[in-house]
């Protein structure tokens, strides 16, 4: 969680942008407290021709799919979500003229692993351990008595 | 809304039954009252070999994926609107001998929005606006005094 | 249903490989009585360069998204599934040395059609027989008396 696929056109972004995009995006979901490696991002190029719009071919268009899976968030914390990824992402999207559209969904949380393991619950120290280790690892199990 | 995500043979459509297609497409929509540029569409060629329907590979399939986000669906309308689906396609699907599959997902409203705007409610005197300019803007705000 | 995208290294996977593996998942649903012609497995190839982690780009990540259509999974038997998976794509991904995460979703039964027809109940005698045939075909009619 989260998983962002940036569908835009081909040739778009350098390596540089997308490490610098992607790079970004992670902090937006640090400061909520998750660990950084739990934000995927894939860069998809639309081949010229392949993206339409109301029927109409659109070449500069960039289309993001995001799915949360970590988090819920409530209905009123979208627009300040959302708020904050237009300006996230406008270096890389509208300053250069492209259009774009994004939408998402949140996934069951049970239905998902990272690295074979169930992550840890939501803001739980194990969660924490996770987000200071910048690396999932099976649960500490304390020593018996 | 929606997003129509097209996974079809390779070389399977030229760029006029792209543009044919995806216009069909547009116009299921417009019939609801959704603005045209609602309507997203995305071809993506699958190599040969890359698709595997029940453990064998299939060449000749075409694997439709949808998302909705503008509006849900009452659980009776589904029949009827995939009903319109499948005539719709027809001409570029089964008409050609392509086997295909069809599922799609009903995302979150308020996790969504359009050139960094929230679009307007479903129905909304604002929505129908957007649908005769066929562009997101922002809303009109009534004059003061 | 379901639906397995795998986004995976570029040259991960010969044919041979995918084949395997898609037949390895279409058996573990067929142990839930679903048809194989149900199981779809889509494999995309990440350009490198395309895929990060934590801002951080990485060419040797599987990433699995799954969608599910034909079943509801109670919560307590997700990690049960993911076991079952993790065991599974073994031989394909964690024992090859790479790194992966997993997600998946549950869609709407009734916003789905396989070629053109809508799939029978869950568990009813219309799905045993599709099953049987590993073919999907219009309801059976019982004759007139």
């Amino acid at each position: 969680m989260p998983l962002w696929q940036i569908y835009h056109p081909q040739g778009a972004y350098t390596a540089q942008d997308r490490q610098e995009l992607s790079l970004k995006i992670t902090k937006l979901y640090r400061r909520a407290g998750l660990p950084a490696f739990y934000v995927n991002v894939l860069f998809q190029e639309m081949a010229p021709g392949s993206f339409f719009v109301g029927g109409e071919s659109d070449d500069e268009y960039v289309r993001i799919v995001i799915d949360h899976i970590a988090r819920r968030m409530e209905s009123e914390m979208f627009p300040l979500f959302m708020d904050a990824v237009h300006k996230l992402i406008a270096p890389w999207v509208a300053n250069r003229g492209y259009r774009f559209e994004i939408h998402g969904d949140e996934t069951p949380f049970e239905f998902w692993t990272v690295q074979g393991l169930t992550p840890p619950p939501a803001g739980s120290d194990e969660e924490k351990r996770w987000a200071r280790d910048n690396f999932a690892s099976a649960p500490i199990v304390a020593p018996e008595g």
